[in-house]
């Protein structure tokens, strides 16, 4: 069984250089030069400035036609082109996790348009999302987002967040840092 | 913080007796004469036939309206008179978790009418729903959910499992156990 489990270990090596970071809203994580991201479980042991996991899982707000869509237009990780990436954990607040479904989905999509945003930057920008609330009580983030894109497609990218930071949703988020980084090797 | 992490431990000792073990689909779990149910995790070395672990979490499908009608009339656990009790391990099928959010709710509230269902039968049965799905990559279950009520009950609780396995939510269902418990402590 192929894990579903990812870990993004922030440290002194790694192939993704630390080109910059900034703490978007709550506290920051320790300092990294690098970043590497690995299917499945860091070994006992490896040393690293911050080591955050999160398991890829189905979908919490996605229609089937929005499916379509997403499925239709968006890329694959690890094009040889896309040499920019993004690591972006984010926390939402408690107040977002004691609305009901129907609640989350309102704000998540007919009112901040999340899914209609993010469909308005593809192909260009790749994505992976994992979830780490239910990993274990104590996570420090609820999700972790990585995004790669070509360095053309970085101005992209930042309206892109731009347009989701400004969302309804993002009032929720009470906690994101935002790692940006560059492939070298 | 209070842990969401519970731990339920089949083997030789516990307040619960098993009164009765059923598997409905799939494989079955090992043979155990009594159940302890620990909020966090289970110390390192307890001997056990079976260990399973979930979290409690967000609602995944249940609107506002839904909701209200579900916290004015669910009973707490621990109740004196709620001297039986049952732990119902479920897996999901791949074919459930590609559905999308949408069809996942039709299925379970539109065709399978799984909340009205449980509204039936309260406040007779009080319920605690934990999720593994997300909890590690290999968990061998989706869901544990633990009941408990009265023997003065347990016909109408009996009631609610048949409905529910009738329905077309439960034709997603691969794998169910059930173990039935009486306390004695």
């Amino acid at each position: 069984m192929q894990t579903r489990l990812y870990s993004f270990l922030g440290g002194r090596t790694g192939p993704w250089r630390v080109s910059a970071t900034r703490v978007v809203s709550g506290d920051p994580l320790p300092p990294a030069e690098r970043v590497e991201v690995i299917q499945g479980e860091a070994r006992a042991g490896t040393e690293a400035a911050w080591i955050l996991r999160g398991v890829t899982s189905h979908e919490r707000y996605v229609t089937r036609p929005e499916r379509a869509r997403l499925v239709e237009h968006q890329p694959a990780l690890g094009r040889l082109e896309a040499t920019h990436a993004a690591f972006i954990p984010i926390r939402k607040s408690p107040a977002w996790w004691s609305l009901a479904q129907d609640e989350r989905r309102t704000v998540f999509e007919a009112r901040s348009a999340h899914i209609a945003t993010g469909l308005r930057y593809l192909p260009a920008v790749a994505r992976r999302l994992h979830h780490c609330r239910d990993l274990a009580p104590s996570e420090p983030f609820d999700f972790l987002t990585w995004f790669e894109f070509a360095p053309a497609d970085a101005t992209a990218f930042d309206e892109l967040l731009d347009a989701l930071r400004a969302s309804e949703e993002w009032q929720f988020v009470e906690r994101e840092v935002e790692v940006r980084v560059v492939r070298e090797s």
